[in-house]
């Protein structure tokens, strides 16, 4: 089926609209008519080549929203109508540990990323002998993905703001659960963009006091009266520094910047676990004593996989909590990287495909 | 009551005999003759204050074996000719969250060290209102240790032998028991110390299949003969480390000297966790990327509590585990501290204290 989109049609050119075939309906696949794609940072790294060699003509976009237009006979739990997301995965091996206790995102052979990706595995119909056809992902007018990696978006929860859960939602709130937040305790998040308001509005949701470490005054007031955090420490304010230092039992950086790890390690308590969730390019440094006296954790968090993504929407759901965005039309897609680059959104951009 | 002892009168000066004053028994004190103290690399870190300014005259030693001589009238955990040891704490607040929970090693106001300490808090008799008088370890023949401090030994566990778990055997146990080790899991060591060997050694008796991580190929055959490691990994030959790639599922690092981390968390499977017991002076560099794609830990661990010590003295009598050692005589002290300093003991010295 022929597919209107936008396109990088080479490495760090403009997004263009562009055309794509997506396969027809197999047996337990799901089609669905795209509303709305979010933009994330790392669309803006692949597209540019930045983390490496990548595959064009790309169609980024891995947070994906829409309805149901038509399922496969093997396919009973999704029907036309349902609003569904896809996140940034579209297939794994299925075989593997992680793929069978439902963490596809570490697929030890490696999921097929929603875009710049190939369909490696034999099961998919698109996989050819060469190593499979290559993934675009949503920045189009629809998509064609197996039903295990489809999830279900809330009646709820408006359609445009959702999407962004599907990437920036899951890649904070996976670390929350697997590293044991408790309600009560006390969250820190670094980096108050995309990934760091879903941070700090899940944070607040799971019953956190929650305290934003910025390296900016300017984001204060939104911080506190947007976001509800609780409290805002800017990096250069001493006395900011001084009234969180030692109080945080878990950070979620969000931090893709080289930055000063030892400074936030001084925000956590004793046994305090500081995940980063951002991942700069630069070695980082740290020093054995700022980890061992108060057995703090330094550790790393990829997305979520397929079950936790759905237990997250289900709780954004309950919570009523959808991603702040701006809604922009495909000829914009461009220039809104550059402000992404910038952190110029408040908090993501999401494409409606309807201008395609 | 007067007491003999080897101390070092000044930084970095021989190690030579001489006298202290110990307390005399208060109503919740033990007193304890002290028949062998273990030489750690921490001692020789701080006699010869490397690890910044300390006080001298120094006795140094928190791997201390012993007998009861004497307990005060609100002692019953304890009586005469009771086989006890102390570890590298004599005493904390009492009162903060991790002394309550029995992490008095991470006692928010810091734990009063064996040596090299002050006795800082009210509650004790030995406070002063200057800051109290200093701590003197196990170099010598007696200690009076409040009661809360002192830990049982296995009856059938040799003396000299189960000295060294008092710091060597509770630093490896600690965080194998907080950080969730199961029976069945892999198992790596860092480092073939004093620590080192205590980690195989009380990771076999866990249930764990052990691969030892050295920079030499010399220590191959001790560690799989006679420590029962399963697997020897030389950091250098690669067919050793493709071996081991991505196959464990937590790594215990010994090694205090600067190393590089991420070829070490190289290592670990999904999941795994790098635990520092080493602490080296420099700092450290990681790669965000070496820890997110399979979310991998960083962590540390400093010595354990006193309810952990007991447990883990009693988890090495029920599996008959002490620590290979050396016996040395007071006079050999001085000398034995350059062969620490170039790992030439297996694994141990131990201070026979009759020959002061």
């Amino acid at each position: 089926m022929s597919c209107k989109c936008y396109a990088a049609l080479v490495p760090a050119g403009p997004l263009v609209p562009h055309t794509i075939e997506r396969r027809p309906v197999g047996a337990d696949d799901v089609a669905i008519d795209i509303k709305f794609a979010g933009i994330c940072h790392s669309d803006v790294h692949q597209a540019r080549e930045e983390w490496g060699s990548a595959l064009f003509p790309m169609v980024p976009g891995h947070e994906i929203g829409g309805f149901v237009t038509a399922v496969g006979p093997n396919v009973t739990s999704f029907k036309v109508g349902d609003k569904v997301g896809v996140g940034c995965m579209v297939d794994s091996c299925r075989e593997c540990q992680s793929c069978k206790e439902g963490d596809e995102n570490y697929c030890a052979t490696g999921a097929v990323m929603t875009y710049n990706g190939k369909y490696k595995y034999k099961h998919c119909l698109e996989y050819t002998e060469d190593g499979g056809k290559p993934t675009y992902g949503g920045y189009s007018q629809s998509i064609v993905v197996d039903k295990n990696y489809v999830c279900r978006i809330p009646d709820n929860l408006d359609l445009a703001g959702a999407t962004p859960l599907l990437c920036a939602g899951v890649t904070v709130y996976s670390p929350m659960a697997y590293n044991g937040l408790k309600a009560g305790q006390k969250l820190g998040v670094a980096g108050l963009g995309g990934l760091g308001a879903m941070a700090v509005m899940i944070g607040k949701a799971w019953g956190c006091e929650v305290t934003v470490l910025s390296r900016t005054e300017n984001k204060r007031d939104e911080a506190i009266k947007e976001l509800k955090a609780d409290k805002f420490v800017v990096m250069s304010n001493e006395e900011d520094v001084k009234s969180a230092t030692a109080s945080l039992d878990m950070i979620i950086d969000t931090i893709a910047a080289k930055h000063d790890i030892p400074t936030y390690l001084d925000f956590l308590r004793q046994n305090g676990k500081f995940v980063m969730v951002g991942a700069p390019a630069e070695p980082l440094d740290f020093h054995a004593f700022s980890i061992i006296p108060k057995r703090k954790t330094i550790t790393g968090s990829l997305i979520g996989g397929i079950r936790e993504t759905q237990e997250m929407l289900d709780f954004c759901g309950k919570h009523d909590i959808t991603c702040p965005h701006e809604i922009i039309s495909g000829d914009k897609i461009t220039e809104s990287y550059d402000r992404v680059v910038k952190s110029d959104v408040k908090y993501r951009f999401v494409i409606d495909t309807s201008t395609f």
